[in-house]
């Protein structure tokens, strides 16, 4: 298998995708890349005769990166997934194909799909209705009586696409916001996020990194911890719903799946899969024995997937977010690095701006307690310069 | 001091280039490469436009370099430090710096050299003494009657630029063949050889990765097994006697310290100083905390360093070497990916040929024992394809 692949094709340029490169040049395979920015993270690792420019709604462009690659595979997942349909069928002449596959991305990209997706399955979910109309979500609201969120269905990510319904009022003001086709989602009473990253190989066998527990801000994800802190009980029943979950979407590759949980209630309940390496798994690759990247990489070529176990007792990783708009500019490295343990990722954004993220660093030790301990001392962070 | 640096110049873009970008990529910077080869490793992870192809005798590419650069370093002896000197001399003005120095690795550069400051500083080193005349060698054989090592005092590495006199007819053979100027080396009566890889930071302080143990096959390095098989003393003479040997040399960066021991005459003597990471500190990628290339690159960037702790209880790497010519293609990836730690690179050269260096794989576990069986099962190669 690997020796019928030359190329990797990545739709998107971002981070995410960037930090794939090293793990398939590893493997002494070229990386072409689809994004719309010239500059985007992914340009520093590759020849610019590799970037392929152009907004994610070109299908002419999909096209030419299938040209050019053996394997075709994604870090975001706001895609076109009709022209990757498209590029995937002609696979049955063993040319082209899409990681993880088109039919999956088709599914999990809509948000109301995805969910009557996992509900079928009987897979806890908060509970969700479709909505097309202002009056539908009055009446919602008017039978409910209690704040909810209200929800674009499709291209929403780090909080956009969401809106927060406290009032009758804000019904119409998000309505007019939010990008339609809509659905409303309940606000579920729950203590924590947790995820948990899985990857799937070619011959379908799974493996299943350690669950880590996420902190956001402004809708952002700040920090996440592993191992989580949760009950042994709930580390068992959350493992068990994020395989059930995955087990609900086929294709191959990385998958994150975002999970609440209230562990007085004894309450699990999925809040979003996502089809690509995720945030919440870049603490792999200091901690983990083989990372998100490498086990996507790994399985998009058909390579049997390497060991998740953790290689020091724990982790938090903290993601490094614009606060002021300007030329990025990095504080605090030389002095994080004083402390044992600190691995900066700046992604090589020019500029910074409120709510972007522009790199993270991971902080490992002995124990949960020392990292928190260690965390206190690092301060690294973007700036926007004019 | 990492806020003033935008660029580092790399000399040279064979494997061990290669290795250190993505470590100076996480961090934010730009990575420009002087190198003889448009197709060479280091050309995989950066633009074309970064890349300047050049023999390393043209003086004024190496001017370019430094003029795109705020950091120069190099991952090859055999340059010109003449020019790296001039550079870094415009260093008063704070513009340029050269890591490690000019001047150390002018004196490295000479094999001569640097074994006269090893041995003036009371370093054991085999006997070795500069030979200029046709008529100095014979002498040399007629007093001690027996086969010694003549060198090339210059450019050489795997084993090119040494010749094994056998007898007294081998000598004139010898003496055409290789480059002048020449020394001889006698023939040290030793059972293993190890090495010991340490960075130098800016304000000083060194970090000593374990020791290792190398075996070469046909003058290259085949397989370095860590930790090294050696008992407790001669641990500890080995890390004492490495340590005064990186005392000899000032310069900020990775270094390796190559050595001969014989433990039943509990001798250790210096081989040969690299003034960069080497091809024996590969497999810290898989089992140290920081590689011996990431902390290269806090080096010369004035980060603080890494723990060098080994977070795996046995590595073993293995080179691929090419057995012969033609378009490189690697077999073995695949199946050799099923056994549980083991990791490959491939450096992505196009052509194999005899002797090539080709990629390297890891092998880790829980002990020495184990990777050895688990090497056993595992047979990446590269093979020339017409």
């Amino acid at each position: 298998m690997i020796n019928q692949i030359k190329t990797i094709g990545i739709v998107g340029g971002g981070q995410l995708g960037m930090m794939m490169i090293p793990y398939a040049k590893r493997l002494g395979l070229r990386v072409v890349v689809l994004d719309p920015s010239a500059d985007c993270p992914a340009s520093q690792y590759i020849d610019k005769n590799d970037l392929i420019v152009a907004p994610f709604s070109n299908k002419e462009k999909y096209k030419e990166l299938a040209k050019k690659s053996d394997v075709i595979t994604y870090e975001f997942e706001h895609i076109d997934a009709g022209i990757l349909s498209e590029i995937s069928d002609s696979s049955i002449k063993g040319s082209k194909n899409v990681f993880p596959s088109a039919i999956t991305l088709k599914l999990i990209q809509d948000k109301l799909v995805q969910k009557q997706v996992l509900e079928n399955q009987k897979i806890p979910v908060p509970k969700f209705e479709e909505v097309n109309r202002l009056e539908e979500i009055y009446a919602y609201y008017d039978k409910h009586k209690k704040p909810f969120f209200l929800k674009s269905r499709k291209g929403g990510y780090d909080g956009k696409g969401n809106y927060h319904v406290k009032s009758r009022e804000d019904i119409e003001v998000g309505f007019n916001q939010l990008k339609h086709p809509l659905m409303i989602e309940e606000l579920a009473d729950f203590e924590k996020e947790v995820s948990v990253i899985a990857t799937r190989g070619r011959d379908g066998k799974i493996v299943v990194y350690p669950i880590s527990e996420n902190v956001h801000e402004n809708s952002i994800l700040d920090t996440t911890t592993v191992p989580a802190n949760v009950s042994e009980t709930m580390r068992k029943k959350i493992g068990e719903i994020a395989v059930r979950t995955l087990n609900c979407f086929s294709g191959v590759g990385t998958f994150c799946v975002e999970l609440f949980y209230n562990e007085k209630k004894g309450e699990v309940s999925v809040n979003e899969v996502a089809p690509r390496v995720h945030n919440s798994g870049h603490y792999t690759i200091e901690a983990c024995r083989t990372s998100q990247f490498e086990n996507h990489i790994r399985a998009i070529c058909g390579l049997p997937l390497g060991s998740t176990e953790m290689i020091v007792p724990a982790c938090i990783m903290k993601n490094v977010i614009g606060h002021d708009d300007g030329k990025a500019q990095f504080v605090g490295i030389e002095k994080g690095y004083e402390i044992e343990g600190v691995n900066a990722h700046i992604y090589g954004k020019i500029d910074t701006k409120k709510g972007r993220k522009m790199g993270h660093f991971t902080v490992t030790g002995a124990s949960t307690k020392e990292v928190q301990e260690k965390l206190k001392k690092v301060d690294i962070e973007c700036n926007g310069v004019n």
